[in-house]
């Protein structure tokens, strides 16, 4: 496929997938989350050959749960892999996302770094003196990765922190089995912070293919070891979509993280990153149009790694 | 059974039920409680005729669950019953009265007034402008029934405020599905408050009698409704010993609450109040000791209501 | 309250509550339990003095649920308190009444006999060398408290035996954690056998007050030990309405099960035998106008144990 | 690496982790399988030049989990991969393999193929007049890629059909739920046999290959479409190693599928069939050698998809 191809392709892709947004929702818990368009959808690919896009590529949105896939990198190179599998599991879960029962009746540690609570115990990791210290150094990876500064949405941040309340069960419940060190209003202070940091669908398949190339940068500056980059992979596999992710395995086969946002982050291992927008949601929290539009680029581009 | 009966019988069951003690375990999970002696054993009898006592009847101890049966009915007086089954359910539940599991799996309500969410969701109802001035609705009812004044152990108040991470999630749970009114950590404080109110194994006894006379004082004041004193007590059957509520029924059969502090405050419907002590405690919380001697005084002297 | 008075009480209670049949369905997931017409409402108390009827007290229908008390007598009696629960728990539960979760998540008993698995559990306990002489132990017992003798539906029977699955289920699951003693299949036969087992409302009236004088006949004969009374009566109050029985416990206070055929059983201790008829069912399973008339009754003529 | 080395790696490898086997338990659930020897450790690594085998590759042992993959594949090829969804869903889950849990508060389908709940479903939508039909499917693709007759261990599969009470309870909740075509005893019948098909360590990597090759036999006939070998070798990845799929994906990284007789059948897509036996188990039923050895291979040899 010659490189105009990609160009025609994801104009493709959108025109005809943009309409699934009718069988989705834009999400509503945070309140600020509904000010997002279901009609929007984008699509981006970075190719070693530079970035392709189709669509609302350049709206900005919050991280949300993508930035999950972030702070577990941060995680595992500063404090390895065995302080982080101390606090949460590796196992995929039936249950939803923001789910409290396996806290309860498994293994008394969040299943998995990928659901909320695993999120959150991950976040606990994270060193630093004050909570914008350890912030930095959340988004002093993704500004090396973008190459440019990144920031907040103040507003969604707010709104988060103070209407957060499964959250901050959560999180609780995570100190009180253990699995979760420091504060608990300082450590959700963070995990708030970074799921309000902004980015659009270009900056997401920049991210992919920081992962897709193992950790090194598009100026060639390697920032994560391999095997962290690994890890967070697989986690995206077998837990990044939510309780979706075995079907999406399935229909996609790619490792990605979706976030209520919209936006999806996909890697394809040695090749590309890929990345789309649609806020628009099904049941389980994956944007629609996404979904349909990297199943069909995954079946034309043959990106499935199954 | 005369009068000196009283007297020999419950001296007897001391006697021959403290050994008990060696099957259960001191309450460690608040570090204050490690304090009580396994040894200790007393149990109390409120009658028409005045209160009998046997054994270590009074040491004090702070009142924990039992503090929900007072703020139960302060709630239902206060704000009626429509109000509070708004806010809890009143079914028993298998589960243990920490568990968080039924909130998210079943009707989205905590399931009875017994359990740690569910009280937690009762005192959110009790009204007032302040911690202090709801706090004294729960202590007021007590003194006028008491015919004393209260205060709380402040050194098992701040340790449970400082560690009690599990009720933490459980209030910030019930605000998320909308069972817990106005301020979180208001309502925890007042729920730790409650929980730390001193009493003796004779000032239970004395509660007992005025559940059994349907909230009549010993001077004769109706304090509260029979409506009320009824709600109370049926939740004391069906939910009052934790998740050994059934065998308890069976077993013993009067409408009974425990506590982690090894009290039991017991009820014989227009007879008398009965309370043990004892801080030995069972798996499922209820002071083995306790359990013990009331099976024995329910058989001698027929207490069963079934 | 003079005799009259009863007959006038009943017949006012069914002309006043027959019409909250609208709320509720009659039971569809036995094929043979459609044919119940949701209009039908009945009322019965047995008294010292005899037995008064309102409404339609002369349908046939089946035992169902009604029946696990019937044969939690029969094995307590046969095989002692002891062999009982060593296969079945004493507790309440928040599930429903075919739920399996509990049997595996918690002490691998199923929780009370009153939900479906531990009535299986106890059916297997019935002693006899063939189905038919152990289902006669059961028949028998109810043939001499109404002094007639008792059959079941055919149709209901083999439609149950054919579609009874999650019964099934059930029962292998029992069989698996060890609480199902003897075959399988054969023990479902006599469970079905059990449920299928016709009665009308007058019946059940007078075998709730065979369980309110102790398990004494209207002839005087002692048939069954007060202990046992006792426990199912216990049962009745923390299990009988199914996960409705906290709330029963609350509005009407007396032991009482109910059958999804549209049944309920209940007892006033020392005083009355009650029951009521009415085949439209709310979503726990309990016959809307049947809850509604013991409501009022127990109100009228004070019949709350609590 | 050339040809001698794979020999030399495979001796040592099995030399290296052998002593494992000591951290593991023979399955005793099913009485034939006690009596496999903890010491036996087996590797096979099945090549585009041929077979290596290193240690007790040629003890027969039952295929057990193992056959869920091979009958998933008939019923994808026979049925679709739409009958087939209507009745299995493809999430991973946290809770173990023979749960029922998730059956009755999910989605009310089992979660995916790999779980006992999800592979009887499968089972059931095995085309054919009668067991031996319907079976002679399944045997006959294994046939066919192994180029020899295959037959059971007529004492295991005996012995699962007496003692498959759990098994047993799963099917008739499908069957209750609608997620199990045609009669439970004969669906049940055929999974027993399924679980009882004989094999050796070889076996496996050949069945490994086949599937490495998507689909094509050693002799270069294709026999299963890339889109079922797709499908079955993601859900080996999701869920292949019950519920420490999460932590394999992790450590080693392959399509695998473990069997508590101790076998694992691992696929490197487009490069390797490779096989361990060992029937130490750990506690989520894995083979402790098995898992040790592989996670080995995949170090040295670059195994790993992610």
């Amino acid at each position: 496929m010659s490189i105009p191809d990609f160009q025609v392709l994801l104009d493709e892709t959108v025109r005809n997938y943009r309409h699934y947004a009718q069988d989705g929702k834009v999400a509503s818990y945070i309140p600020e989350l509904k000010k997002g368009d279901p009609r929007w959808a984008g699509v981006a690919l970075m190719t070693s050959r530079g970035l392709f896009e189709g669509g609302d590529t350049r709206h900005s949105f919050t991280l949300q749960s993508i930035s999950k896939v972030i702070t577990l990198l941060v995680a595992l190179e500063e404090r390895g892999m065995e302080a982080v599998f101390a606090k949460v599991g590796s196992e995929p879960t039936g249950d939803s996302f923001n789910s409290i029962v396996k806290l309860e009746t498994s293994e008394q540690k969040p299943l998995n770094p990928m659901i909320n609570a695993g999120a959150i115990a991950v976040c606990s990791l994270i060193p630093g003196d004050s909570v914008e210290e350890r912030f930095r150094l959340i988004t002093g990876l993704l500004e090396k990765i973008l190459d440019r500064s990144v920031e907040i949405d103040e507003a969604v941040y707010k709104s988060e922190k103070e209407t957060g309340h499964r959250n901050r069960a959560l999180a609780w419940f995570l100190k009180d089995i253990n699995s979760l060190e420091g504060d608990v209003e300082e450590v959700l202070d963070l995990y708030f912070r970074q799921c309000s940091i902004l980015v659009d669908c270009a900056d997401l398949a920049r991210i992919g293919m920081f992962l897709a190339t193992k950790g090194i940068t598009e100026a060639g500056i390697p920032l994560i070891s391999a095997q962290s980059i690994r890890l967070a992979t697989t986690f995206m596999v077998t837990c990044g979509m939510y309780n979706a992710s075995g079907e999406f395995a399935i229909q996609v086969g790619i490792p990605a993280k979706s976030g209520v946002s919209g936006g999806i982050l996909g890697v394809v291992p040695g090749r590309y990153g890929v990345a789309t927008f649609g806020p628009a949601l099904d049941k389980k929290g994956n944007s629609v149009v996404g979904i349909r539009m990297l199943r069909h680029l995954s079946q034309v581009l043959e990106l499935s790694i199954f």
